[in-house]
């Protein structure tokens, strides 16, 4: 996804939400926005979020002197989204259709956000998502994907959110291919979140090698790589990565909530959006 | 009012929403966004608002060729107003205490605002604000002053709200000097909306001088400085006077609606309250 005009006041916005969580100190913040302000003419459309998000929250840590300001805000996460897990599961169980319920647990992880959007009330937004209807939703390419791959590539998305992946990951029952972000960034799960969620137990976890929030490729590990290029089913979570990957062609599933209204737009739904999409590309496939 | 940190992703917002009246040239959008980002840095969180907000938009009339881009929008706000004008001059004289209805009129007309705020529903606005209570309420010593003074001094804020303006002035009954913007910034008034409301009937008109989003003392002129400076009872409308304004020692009553966070914790009230405020400063007079 290409940047949009929306997002450049959005990119201040986010720094100065991170520089704030990164220190109290008043000068640095302040540093931190003129800094970001001068970035912005180097920002060109064409490029996508993520890969100016990825700039931006270094230059935060970079000034702030705090490489990892989600740290605690991550493992807080966690702890919430593990003791919803019990119930979530037993939903999952107890559905008509356990793969779609699943999806929609994970796609009801991806509320927790502390990028663009960080309100959220994790239990009424998931109670919301269980019921309300998807947008868009290409659960039948999905199931037959799933169905048909030996192995599925997994690019998880948000710290804590991974409780909810890890309902779908033992949903589908397949040697699943878990994947982390490189380094910090944002609440971007990372190795750590990973395991704290217990994925360690249900897949194999590969780091991206990134250290954008989304799976931005030029960034990514020749490992990862090679993976992603022989993946014959790919499960994309969250916004940071659609803005990563949406353009490319590759057998992606999109799961989604659209938290962002320049997302909403390029998907064409609105704000709140409930997304199970297919990659564009991939539609040839199936 | 200082600069508060939240201000700067404010101001590009504020940025992009002017240059997309201006133009719809992309290109030219992008580069306001650039140069606007690049000015952040010069801006010290000890200026008021809207002496960042003056070189902005100015800024945005720079690179996009249109010195008034809201002009259209001004001139509709006023024909909405007129068209109100009978039915709330019909509420003040049917009210028991047709002053403080009348400045709640007054205050009504200031949710006409297409500077950091610009999503409102005219009638359904003012509707709530005739019906909610204050959240400060200095209406005693406003009384007092405005029957005590020979002259009224009312520094007017948005093109619109003239109509409503006028409606307090008929009310007041004494001679008033209205003053307006002295150059086109946002949909502030300038002399010929006021004259488009109907303020030429009822008052004097004066333009302060500025070309900036609120009364910047240091771009006024000397004649405004002068009637500033010996005003008895000034009325100070909207958000940009407040942030100019507000350290001011002058026996200045604030009437406004607080419409962004910032403004409404540096007055200590909610977002959306009603506010008649008697200047700090001038407290000792009363």
């Amino acid at each position: 996804m290409k940047t949009y005009l929306d997002c450049f006041p959005c990119f201040l916005s986010q720094a100065l939400r991170a520089a704030r969580i990164a220190t109290d100190d008043e000068k640095k913040i302040k540093q931190v926005l003129d800094e970001v302000g001068m970035m912005l003419r180097d920002i060109p459309l064409e490029s996508t979020p993520p890969e100016s998000g990825r700039l931006i929250y270094r230059k935060v840590s970079e000034i702030t002197g705090v490489p990892d300001p989600y740290k605690e805000i991550k493992a807080e996460s966690t702890r919430k989204a593990l003791a919803l897990y019990p119930s979530l599961k037993r939903l999952v169980q107890e559905s008509e259709n356990c793969l779609l319920t699943a999806a929609r647990v994970a796609i009801a992880g991806n509320v927790i956000d502390f990028g663009g959007n960080w309100n959220f009330d994790l239990e009424a937004e998931i109670g919301e998502i269980l019921k309300n209807d998807f947008a868009v939703c290409d659960f039948h390419a999905f199931r037959k994907s799933v169905n048909e791959a030996g192995e599925i590539l997994y690019i998880g998305d948000n710290a804590g959110e991974c409780v909810f992946d890890r309902i779908l990951i033992e949903e589908i029952g397949k040697p699943v291919l878990y994947v982390v972000r490189g380094a910090p960034i944002i609440n971007d799960a990372i190795y750590d979140d990973a395991v704290a969620a217990g994925i360690d137990k249900v897949a194999a976890i590969l780091p991206s090698g990134t250290d954008g929030p989304g799976t931005i490729l030029e960034t990514c590990s020749p490992q990862f790589m090679e993976v992603y290029n022989r993946a014959e089913c790919i499960i994309s979570k969250g916004q940071g990565n659609y803005e990563a990957l949406s353009s490319e062609n590759r057998p992606i599933f999109f799961l989604l909530k659209t938290k962002c209204p320049v997302i909403a737009d390029d998907l064409g739904v609105g704000e709140g959006s409930i997304i199970l999409k297919q990659g564009d590309a991939s539609h040839e496939d199936s």
